[in-house]
């Protein structure tokens, strides 16, 4: 593992001569920019497992990257035994998170691709390889861009969009989701504000999106999550964009803790209320956000994690969701790549992807 | 200065000889709980200026206290004198925190009470100021004992009700405003459950409300403030009782910032908002909440203090208003010491307080 300091580059790429990927280890933002150039499996697998590459669409590119770096130092064998290993190492990888669909579904790509060209000599091989993993990393950038063209036709310029959580190009490729439209708005020139949440107990807002967006050059004020009220009555905010987790068929979404307080606030003051997320996100076959189960966490992170000392008592009883559904009434339009889609969202999500 | 580590005594008394002030050190809650034991000048200047004891009730009544400590220990004098030495003093501490309306105010009674007095002989003069300084603390007690009486006939044995930041036995005498009911319903075995917002930036519901409340046997559980619209949609919430700065004649009401979003929450999810305060925060020269100005402080508290490590770049900005100011079209009552005040407010709180 070699270390480099650069800050300005891509979240994940592939080194030039296809020999390593290059990640900013996202565990030391926002105090250290430090890129990675991985090119071992355990490096690689351990990059996911500490997170040092998070978010679901991040780290399925970084997979692709992955297992394409290990195939192409194979010793020299048949396609039988390429393909062996090939397997093997996409189980390795696919290990490190068991629970990250994006995860299991690119190395599943990589694999199919694999298997279909196994007979072509190995140049050809790898070359197919590579040019998936290219594709699942330029797909990606398309559909962030696309959610975000979309989601500037909502806004106007010189307007301030308060935003949640973190869903940027750290956690995607170029865009990101939730804050693509800023740097989108920043590439085209549309004056574009932020104001980002910090996003207690784990501070993705402070520690990632604050951090991202200022590099970038967005115009950019970090409040805690308390004060999204404050700014929203001083008139301070003409729209928010969040992302989500999952969307159930009736338009409710799960996303970070602490969203759908922000849906209710924007809808007290007459603010609308989007939800940015591609396609892969819906799942049609959960009826409502009832059916979302949410993930408890631990105390630790509430009383502990980042702190000098303790700031609560070790006896003190701690309640850490790590998520929560925001009422499809609450949301003024979900915005996906194929565009947005509005009340009532049962019918506009079908019609929107009628294929699933 | 000596030190004594003790839990479970008064947050401030007068040593039994009338010699020294001892309170807790506030500053080091909740990994430390010590006791101060003060009588000189600058230790007592200091504990006010320093935070050791904070809160615009406690300084009061901490500082009546001081300035008879410090009486108590001038040389053999006349009245004259006495009382020039008196006058210097209680302005010394007076100059700790020039802000504190309870800390001039509660210096002046003391100051009247000497002039009045100060024919008397040295025993009973110093027996005067005692007594004065113990009837502030007892109507301190007093008052807020009488908001957690009127604060439980709106709430049922079993509720659990959410409460904000930090109006407990600490910032005032045993029972606190905001937090009063919880120790009332304790000790007359009123089964009343609490879930506490941290209170960011400064953490006063981590750090103090749920050391206070664990420590005191009730039932409390603590949350980051983004969590409590999930506990209200899981209907974990019966009501909300939070304290307040300042009330406009129009019962618009300033406290912590975040106040204004958990009212909107509660409103979304048809809970019933109080809030609890004594008669002296209403100001009735203050039409609305409109003229109240919102004090904006220092980026570091949410981007630095407590921390291990910086939680945002250096260059990010922040915005870090310390209040906000909760409509009164959300505040189902006002509760204070001599009842509930409900909508019209203007009309409800003159009809309260006919002598202002």
């Amino acid at each position: 593992m070699e270390l480099e300091n650069i800050v300005g580059a891509e979240n994940i790429r592939l080194k030039d001569d296809g020999s390593a990927v290059i990640i900013i280890d996202q565990t030391l933002l926002p105090n250290e920019c430090v890129f990675l150039t991985l090119d071992k499996p355990e490096e690689l697998y351990d990059a996911i497992k500490q997170l040092r590459v998070r978010g679901a669409p991040a780290i399925g590119i970084f997979a692709a990257y992955a297992i394409y770096v290990l195939a192409e130092k194979y010793p020299e064998c048949d396609g039988d035994e390429f393909f062996a290993r090939f397997k093997t190492d996409c189980e390795y990888l696919n290990s490190s998170r068991p629970t990250a669909v994006n995860l299991s579904a690119m190395l599943r790509r990589m694999c199919a691709v694999a298997e279909d060209n196994i007979a072509l000599p190995r140049r050809e091989l790898l070359a197919a390889l590579r040019a998936e993993a290219e594709a699942i990393h330029r797909e990606d950038m398309d559909m962030c861009r696309a959610i975000a063209q979309y989601a500037l036709t909502v806004v106007n310029p010189g307007d301030t969009v308060l935003t949640y959580c973190n869903a940027g190009p750290l956690a995607t490729s170029r865009y990101g989701t939730a804050q693509g439209p800023y740097y989108l708005a920043k590439e085209t020139g549309f004056d574009l504000k932020a104001i980002c949440c910090e996003t207690r107990p784990l501070l993705q807002g402070a520690r990632l999106t604050s951090y991202e967006l200022t590099l970038a050059g967005v115009d950019c004020t970090l409040i805690c999550d308390n004060m999204a009220s404050i700014v929203m009555k001083q008139g301070k905010v003409q729209a928010c964009f969040v992302g989500c987790d999952r969307v159930a068929a009736n338009g409710d979404a799960a996303n970070k803790i602490g969203t759908s307080g922000v849906a209710i606030l924007a809808k007290h003051y007459g603010i609308p209320f989007y939800v940015l997320g591609p396609s892969t996100t819906i799942d049609f076959n959960c009826p409502t956000g009832d059916q979302i189960e949410i993930e408890l966490r631990d105390p630790e992170e509430i009383k502990e994690k980042f702190y000098e000392k303790s700031m609560a008592l070790p006896q003190v009883k701690c309640y850490n969701p790590a998520f929560d559904v925001t009422d499809s009434s609450l949301i003024s339009g979900i915005i996906t790549e194929r565009g947005i889609a509005r009340a009532p969202y049962r019918e506009s999500l079908k019609a929107m992807f009628p294929e699933v």
